[in-house]
């Protein structure tokens, strides 16, 4: 039991820091509950950031235009991408919103300077951003767990394609990509979605193995017996900005040696709790 | 179908560009294979970096001591954790190899000075690696899929308990632990072990859920024809420099706008292909 204990006690160390201050509810208008045949994932939406690609995919979500559709193109350690073929009058291609330039007064909790891919790393409402303050730029960072929309080479392509990151965050398809929600329940679920892509010499996985979306649902709109109720971790906290600090000085005697004083924005868990 | 070419594209790029000489063969001494009940998982060993570390590891294995031994401590995002209660004078606690002192000729391939954890990153004989000039020191990076030993608060405490990386690089952890192999073949099967830890107010894990270890073997002591012969991309080629190059330069039309032109080590694939 021994090497047990002192990498359990730096999760404990983050679960003893809450309280009741530190949580907020999901709005379950902007909240999904994608159920899998594993098992079930929520999904927080981002429509303060994302607003045309919210809209759209809870409209689409809403037709059932989700439902039994496949993860067709899943690539270990990079995403897990689905999409139905969709009418052009219902799923229009929609403008980028992948960058936006944030007011004075927004609530953003600074994680890191200099970060290898931006002037500014921190949170919003629980999801990673980048900030670059010359130009007063935010956009949503690629960290596991995001949701987006595919699109083509054309930058204003999206439309109903999506994508949940599965791996190291691709930060370089940052600010081109429209990120619109992040997974709060159930990742593990997503990293057990059947890859489709397999190594030279492998065998191939035939298209009747790939994993189907059995319901997407917005969570408002599923019957109350079955709703699954997400608390989360607020990153504007006092609490929270507390832990970052903890985190960064790495006190606990495991670390007979401290590692750089430097914090991944993608490496920072934001926590959730389940209250039905 | 549209959705899918562009980034399609981007991954074949990737396996366009290899050559004969971009491979090497694995040493079948230094190679395990591990099978879970959902899938096999093949393991490159790394006694040129942590040799007492695979030593025993190696002798544990072929002393049976990993079979039917569970992941026991599996936290999305972060580690999948396994280890048996070994006798003291079977598994006794090794020293730390965290870090060496490379030779002037080692053969380094640089992906990115000023990375956030290192002064620089770049690959060894296909392993991520942390490079500091000053004052001549490397270590094995924690990026996803790597295998390391546990311990407790002391840095010589490990002796038969270790873990998998499962989510965004803990670099944290580097130097402090000694990282002694990777997942060159299986990494889905190993996102897919039963997590152990879940949220406040879900339902907890029972023991008999936890994934179990069927079999750990090393693979020149597993029957021929039960064989799994992995080659891996030479990070040392002039194919492989060539790789790292186009993907800072990211020209692919899909880039509509350029990121910016730095590599994470830990986001930079690997290949491999299955010979048998």
């Amino acid at each position: 039991m021994r090497f047990f204990f002192p990498l359990l006690l730096l999760l404990l160390g983050q679960i003893a820091t809450t309280s009741a201050t530190q949580w907020r509810t999901l709005d379950p208008n902007n909240t999904l509950l994608m159920t899998l045949p594993h098992g079930k994932v929520v999904i927080e939406l981002a429509p303060q950031f994302a607003p045309k690609h919210v809209a759209q995919f809870k409209a689409l979500t809403q037709q059932g235009l989700f439902d039994h559709n496949k993860f067709y193109r899943v690539i270990d350690g990079f995403v897990a991408q689905a999409g139905p073929e969709a009418r052009r009058d219902r799923a229009p291609n929609l403008t980028m919103e992948g960058e936006w330039q944030p007011s004075k007064t927004w609530a953003f909790t600074l994680v890191q300077k200099e970060d290898l891919f931006a002037p500014q790393t921190g949170f919003v409402d629980g999801f990673a951003v980048g900030y670059d303050e010359k130009d007063n730029h935010a956009w949503l960072t690629h960290c596991p767990g995001i949701l987006a929309m595919a699109r083509g080479n054309s930058p204003d392509s999206a439309s109903s394609h999506f994508y949940f990151t599965i791996g190291q965050a691709p930060r370089y398809l940052d600010r081109i990509m429209t990120i619109f929600g992040r997974v709060v329940y159930g990742m593990n679920h997503i990293q057990a979605i059947q890859r489709t892509a397999v190594i030279a010499g492998d065998k191939t996985i035939a298209p009747s193995q790939y994993t189907k979306i059995i319901k997407m649902q917005l969570m408002s709109e599923v019957p109350k017996e079955q709703q699954i109720i997400i608390e989360v971790e607020r990153t504007d906290s006092n609490d929270f900005k507390e832990k970052l600090k903890k985190r960064l000085a790495r006190k606990s005697a495991f670390f007979y040696k401290k590692p750089p004083q430097v914090l991944d924005v993608c490496q920072v868990p934001i926590l959730s709790r389940r209250l039905k």
